[in-house]
């Protein structure tokens, strides 16, 4: 299984990457250039791709392709990584270093990473715009409500600011699942489901497919935690240990090592047994479900 | 007519205000207090609302209404904000008064602030895709496609860039235009548009519309340097000289205070010559025209 995980995740990653590169604005003469520039900066040449392939892994389990969803899928990954930008920032988590690379604000000062993060944000929107030219209006204008539903105020930016307020205060676990269902895992279900949408599922392909995106995002945040506290820094591309530095609300911090992995892993049963009405089109899904808790640890 | 206009703008800008809080997310026990409240401040009470006007009075020049666009003119008036609040932060403008309140960061925190302007964003362009439960599908995603560029890299957040860049450096016609044009005329153009699409404006009535926003928005920009040279600090809500003092690129600083009035003056003919193939409905967007170089100067 290994062996096709890799082989499929090489050949979709490679045609991700190159759509973000096409997607992407160069520096032209009329444009400053140091904005396209930082833009690029965020998001290529770095990253797992997990959304985008989500994305087109979803659309493949009920029939599509990634083709079919390939700027949503691009779209994604530019909400992922405005997220970081916007993150990272001194007045946020003042993290200097990312994936190896320093981050956006330390390679291009404040302003321009703060501005740089809003224009990927409506970059990604003008995405999604353009997958209206190949997919019925009707799914890529719910697909806008799902992602915006996503991102904002009851998803991701709101599992942000509950994060920062947090930070040194008691963790209990409503708050922790509060944090991550919001500042993780809705942007993980939004990538499953709008691949679904846009390929066409039914209702019933639809719930199963939430119910795995919301267990595979679960899974997801606890590894990562894990992955944080225990990590190799090299591997991390960040210094490991940095949640408890900032005193973060993690699962292992609330429920401890042990008892977190296990989370972890009956998370990613849940997640495949969500599948089990799919046939081997959903084997990608059920391969980066594989994946997801068997990454270093 | 500046009493007819005077009751035009209180009627509709009462209505703008009532869909603004009604369309702004509340403090609810589920979600941090804060951001919501953050939002509401950035957003309500102060503002000329002058980007949701002109869509409805677009709107209305091609036969359409305020209601009918409703959604779309309160997201351009929080994009508007979302700018305004990003702008203010210590990073890039470092302003801690803005009509005579204190900014969001300096009200807030900034990592509130940046979190409080990409979460009305986001919150925009779910406004966006809220339209389409009232206008034709196809429209709505011209708006979108149309805001996307208007805000974007090729739109406002890249006017900032140049702007911030050349702050200190030698300004000359060109840059100073293209500084401009970007951060405030293009969504003032999209606020034209955009009601002009909704409320299904012909290609020749979209094309005067289009010169018109472009000669108001020039129009504007020259009389807000104006103003913020010479204004009363009072009136202004802000410190007055502010642009000096961050050596902005300004019409006043190139062209000297008298040319640059009678640019404003050339631009709002220009304007309201546009609009000579329409009638009364049009009277409006002539009133915003007249009433944007008669302010305070």
């Amino acid at each position: 299984m290994q062996g096709l995980f890799e082989a499929y995740a090489r050949e979709r990653v490679a045609r991700i990457e190159q759509a973000l590169e096409s997607y992407l604005p160069t520096a032209t003469s009329r444009l400053p250039r140091i904005l396209p520039e930082a833009m690029r900066y965020a998001v290529l040449g770095q990253g797992k791709r997990l959304r985008p392939l989500l994305c087109g892994a979803a659309a493949e389990a009920v029939g599509g392709s990634l083709e079919q969803v390939l700027p949503t899928a691009c779209a994604i990954e530019l909400i992922h990584a405005f997220s970081l930008v916007h993150d990272d920032l001194p007045a946020l988590d003042n993290d200097e270093l990312r994936r190896g690379k320093p981050t956006v604000w330390k390679q291009y000062g404040e302003a321009m990473a703060i501005l740089a993060g809003d224009a990927l944000l409506v970059h990604a929107f003008g995405l999604l715009a353009r997958q209206a030219e190949q997919s019925p209006m009707e799914r890529v204008l719910q697909t806008l409500r799902l992602l915006c539903d996503a991102v904002g105020i009851d998803g991701m930016v709101g599992g942000q600011v509950e994060d920062i307020l947090s930070e040194g205060e008691p963790v209990d676990a409503e708050k922790l699942a509060y944090i991550h269902t919001h500042k993780t895992g809705a942007l993980i279900r939004a990538s499953v489901l709008s691949g679904a949408i846009l390929a066409g599922a039914s209702e019933s392909q639809r719930a199963a497919l939430d119910a795995y995106s919301q267990s595979l995002g679960l899974a997801f945040q606890i590894v990562d935690d894990i992955l944080n506290e225990t990590g190799d820094p090299q591997r991390l591309g960040k210094s490991a240990g940095t949640d408890r530095a900032h005193q973060k609300a993690t699962y292992p911090r609330l429920y401890g090592l042990e008892t977190a992995r296990r989370h972890a892993h009956e998370a990613i049963q849940r997640a495949l047994d969500s599948l089990h009405g799919f046939d081997a089109a959903a084997d990608p899904l059920r391969w980066i479900a594989q994946f997801t808790v068997e990454r270093d640890f």
